[in-house]
């Protein structure tokens, strides 16, 4: 579980948390500690601000009214969108209960370095339903100021595991009886005929250019494809986490 | 058709492409002329790089090796990945044309003005194999280097109209007999029953915080929604044309 301030566990960062709806889910949440939340003077009233303000004022959480220049200053992207709020790093979850959790739907990055990318799939996956995301320990990018604004909120839902490698931890899952499948465009099926879609399973996403290591495709009990309709070979990593989770999800309600 | 140079046309920018899959595909489709390649000196070989240069070199294109820190300079992106082209702009198509294709699966876009979001638009639908964009004259940006670099080259294949007001361009959708249906999180059907797949349609989506407008939603035949399945209440707007235009495209084919 995405929760702060347990002593020795591993620190996942996005104690930076800015953009609306990422501020929003971070208080609607509930499950960080927010220290402060900065908001720009003079912005035009907007729906979200009013329901930050609104969650902020309810969970007893200091808002300081600053200079948008200051804000801008102080932020770690280049759009906070006028708001930024300090919180309790998120803490990673354990591969063990992620795998443990009876309809598993998981989502494993492997060399994925864009910390925008790795925020959106997080947030893809979430809609979804995806009950976890799984991270290389040395190759990704954690949650930066840039993912966790990406994620929108996702990073307070979905709790984030991270592995030493990607190959090791689709053993682990083998082991645990939980289904490894990665996404490739060489996929000798397609999402839209998983057969597997309503076993627990782990989906594998590759970077954009140099896409799945080989022992990650050779350890994958599936490799599967997404129909691509038109002239291009890919999809963007978040888009294709989006569609192919959203099917899986729809698969398993049929 | 997204191809350069007739007189009069309304040019929609896209003349700088910056990334290694958006000059691959802009030489590989041939539909518009490049004046010159620029590829930075000293790059780490790349399969895309190797294919660039000899696409460049079967097509009579001249490159240009040059400093990275030149080329970074020059760039209007920040990771032009090594490689920068620069060729006639893409020209925009006219919406009754895209509205008089036999399966037409136009994606039309009511006031998103970030440049990658609309880049990454325009990529997920060609995946789909959408046969149009629509994005209105005076709020969306149009094919900025950040734009199509996102779009990884989808803006070489799918036609791009632009039009003075989506209301309005649904209205002329309508009379040529082809069905409107505005995406929202409110919507009373799910994209995943959408009843009118398999006719001719234009798909509306709506600008993360702002959504469609009012007159959007009225004028359209169907609102329908992607079901969310975890906590958030949106997905990114690429995301979301992803997922909505693949299922489509699934539910035109069974």
């Amino acid at each position: 579980m995405p929760a702060g301030g347990r002593t020795g566990a591993v620190r996942l960062g996005g104690d930076r948390v800015e953009g609306r709806r990422a501020v929003r889910e971070l208080l609607a949440a509930g499950r960080r500690r927010v220290r402060t939340v900065w908001i720009a003077r003079g912005r035009e009233p907007s729906p979200l601000l009013a329901e930050i303000e609104e969650l902020a004022s309810r969970g007893g959480v200091p808002v300081r009214l600053v200079d948008a220049e200051r804000l801008q200053r102080e932020a770690g992207t280049d759009a906070p969108q006028g708001v930024v709020a300090v919180a309790e790093p998120v803490i990673a979850a354990d591969l063990d209960d992620l795998l443990r959790a009876p309809a598993a739907l998981l989502v494993a990055l492997d060399g994925v370095t864009d910390p925008r990318n790795l925020g959106a799939v997080v947030r893809s996956a979430e809609t979804a339903g995806a009950t976890g995301v799984v991270l290389e320990r040395r190759r990704s990018p954690w949650l930066t100021p840039a993912a966790v604004k990406a994620a929108a909120g996702a990073v307070e839902y979905v709790p984030i595991a991270l592995v030493p490698g990607i190959a090791t931890a689709l053993d682990r899952a083998s082991r645990a009886g939980v289904w490894t499948v990665a996404l490739d465009s060489g996929g000798s099926t397609t999402v839209d005929e998983l057969s597997i879609a309503d076993r627990p399973l782990v989906l594998v996403l590759g970077a954009e250019g140099r896409g799945l290591s080989r022992l990650v495709r050779e350890r994958s009990d599936v490799v599967a494809r997404i129909p691509l309709r038109g002239h291009l070979d890919s999809l963007n990593v978040s888009a294709a986490a989006a569609v192919a989770c959203h099917q899986i999800a729809r698969l398993r309600e049929t």
